[in-house]
């Protein structure tokens, strides 16, 4: 027997009432049901992202909603300053050039936060960008950037700032209007916990503004379009809408829990899962730590494939190791969505039996341990 | 007690067993199982596609599978031929005016086969078109146009034939490779028995020529992009897997019953819906009726939505009306995918009986026993 666990930055574990939805019998995406629904979805995405923006649904990857920010806000030819410290930040930078857009990369070093002074200075410098692409949890690199902060910079700018929060909304505390983001772009697949296959960007006034100032090279992804429709609650092409369906269904999950407590959730599960990482002496990869996973550098004379094959042969139990510049060098383990405390401390147990199993000098409990005295000090000093 | 029956051009009804699959839970989209999926599931399309050219899984609705088709064939200021007969159709001149393409319009009255001959004689007057955009089955007349010989009109030339088969794959023949289809793209949702959320593209040597031509300015609908990692049994973002995973059972069940006797099945269904339609003295829209979907004209003195409400009202009984120039004007009746020979038959007597309660001089039963005689002749006739 082999029971799954999916503690990756996403996918991620689907809760069993969602699942089910999907297997309802399919209705018409234009029918009166299927517009309640949405109007439903839309309430909740909005409450999940703190906005009273418009919210648009998009059939696609996270990374369509990234390539929709991009392409409405910024003609070919523009110049947008990028916030370069992960893979998927870089993904802003391909875009851009994809689309003949001037791409200047703010280089951040790969597990640090980035500095929203520079952010600042940046802008001086680069007086004519009319957009900032940053992000909320780098997955790459398991970090939270202080969006807060770089929201305020940016704000005070012609500039619209986009902010890819496909693994960090729902995770993390994330303030779309009250942090000035005028697009966040998120993915179904993370904390959300629906399967992949929806994308969302809450767009606001400022960038409707600049959406609105020029006839953007797009059409799948034309956001003036899906604005156009979304008010009578439809969608420009065929939606997925066994997954919107599926979305209602996780969105009352996290309305029930409340999101100020699901941030909460995630923050005791993040802080356990580092104090029992390096309970086993292991060194986390990033100064600041995103709420949704814990990234580790695999020890010394180990190869990553060596420890998460074992994970997965002896509990089911999946992770991801590194991308671009880290692969081979650390390990990625999820938590976020449908994950509780006991999933993480399971998944410290199974991580301390397999690298005991592969020789390294391990004392049984130790990672379990530290996790636990961060849970019961949490419990004691924040319960309700 | 309302049971849902959801009869129209897409999205269709899904089998039950389909259906379980999305409840399944989700596994990670790198994993090895993946992978295998993404292999069988290729080669499940590749045989209802009649193709042995690459196929690509996109996660969009059928227009992203169309948009890609576009800027990956034809740059920026290019010039491209658009076989215009219907709403559909004109979303390839759409899509190509928002990418600053030429697209000469070639149109043909709704409801009306495209004439090959004048595709010949356009491509003669425009030599520097470097792509053809057609349609198999348009969704808003239900017409099905000679794909195959204007097929071979193209492939006289240097341009690249690409055709949206979004609802018509899977119900009408289509032989990819023989009939000279360089880009051939399908949708979910239709005939292939899926929630929408996915779309596919075939793409012929002659196509990726094409595409290796110039630096096409797009990024999520990168068709090189996503050749290199399909070549993995992977695509570049994180795909809609629990629907590829459905799609795998949905291909093993059209594995099970022959593409051929596929087709036949629609060939029936549609042939027994005509006559009955006719029976009632109703009219069809289309000169050439597509086999996925019976499209008919509102009978005079009665709007289409009495027909429609009250089908849904007294019989679950989901069907759509016209579109764009057809407003009001017909009736679409879809019978694709998992639907049978009584499926048509009931709705069919559903429409008898809705039709006698709005006044009409109906017989009841003639339609119903229209029906029946073609099916019993081609049963006879076409038995195995």
């Amino acid at each position: 027997m082999r029971k799954p666990r999916l503690m990756t930055p996403g996918p991620t574990m689907v809760p069993e009432d969602v699942l089910l939805e999907m297997a309802r019998p399919v209705i018409h995406h234009r029918s009166a049901e299927a517009k309640q629904v949405i109007a439903e979805v839309l309430s909740g995405l909005k409450e999940v992202f703190q906005t009273r923006n418009d919210v648009l649904i998009l059939t696609s990857s996270g990374t369509g909603a990234m390539e929709a920010a991009v392409v409405n806000t910024v003609p070919p030819g523009g110049k947008a300053l990028v916030l370069n410290a992960g893979l998927f930040a870089s993904r802003w930078g391909n875009i851009c050039r994809a689309f003949g857009i001037h791409a200047v990369l703010l280089d951040t070093e790969w597990g640090q936060p980035v500095d929203p002074a520079r952010v600042a200075a940046a802008l001086e410098r680069h007086p004519d960008a009319v957009a900032v692409f940053g992000t909320l949890s780098e997955t790459s690199t398991g970090t939270g950037h202080p969006v807060e902060a770089i929201g305020r910079v940016v704000a005070k700018t012609p500039a619209v700032f986009a902010v890819d929060g496909i693994s960090g909304v729902g995770a993390m505390e994330c303030r779309t209007d009250a942090w000035n983001i005028d697009l966040l772009c998120v993915g179904s697949q993370k904390a959300l916990m629906l399967p992949p296959g929806l994308a969302f960007v809450a767009v606001s006034p400022k960038a409707w503004a600049r959406i609105d100032a020029f006839a953007p090279p797009c059409y799948y992804f034309d956001l003036s379009a899906a604005r156009d429709r979304i008010q009578q609650f439809d969608t420009p092409y065929t939606p997925a809408h066994t997954l919107i369906l599926a979305l209602r269904a996780a969105l009352r999950r996290i309305r029930d829990e409340g999101i100020e407590d699901v941030w909460a959730r995630h923050t005791r599960m993040s802080e356990a899962c580092q104090a029992g990482v390096q309970a086993l002496g292991l060194e986390l990869f990033s100064s600041r730590p995103a709420e949704g996973m814990t990234v580790f550098r695999v020890p010394e004379g180990l190869r990553d494939t060596d420890i998460r094959d074992k994970l997965v042969e002896r509990f089911g139990l999946t992770t991801v190791g590194g991308q671009g510049q880290l692969k081979g060098q650390v390990i990625r383990l999820g938590h976020m969505g449908y994950t509780d405390e006991l999933d993480v401390i399971s998944s410290l147990a199974a991580l301390e039996m397999v690298l005991s199993d592969l020789g390294l000098d391990i004392e049984p409990g130790a990672a379990v341990t530290a996790a636990q005295q961060v849970l019961l000090a949490r419990t004691v000093a924040g319960s309700r």
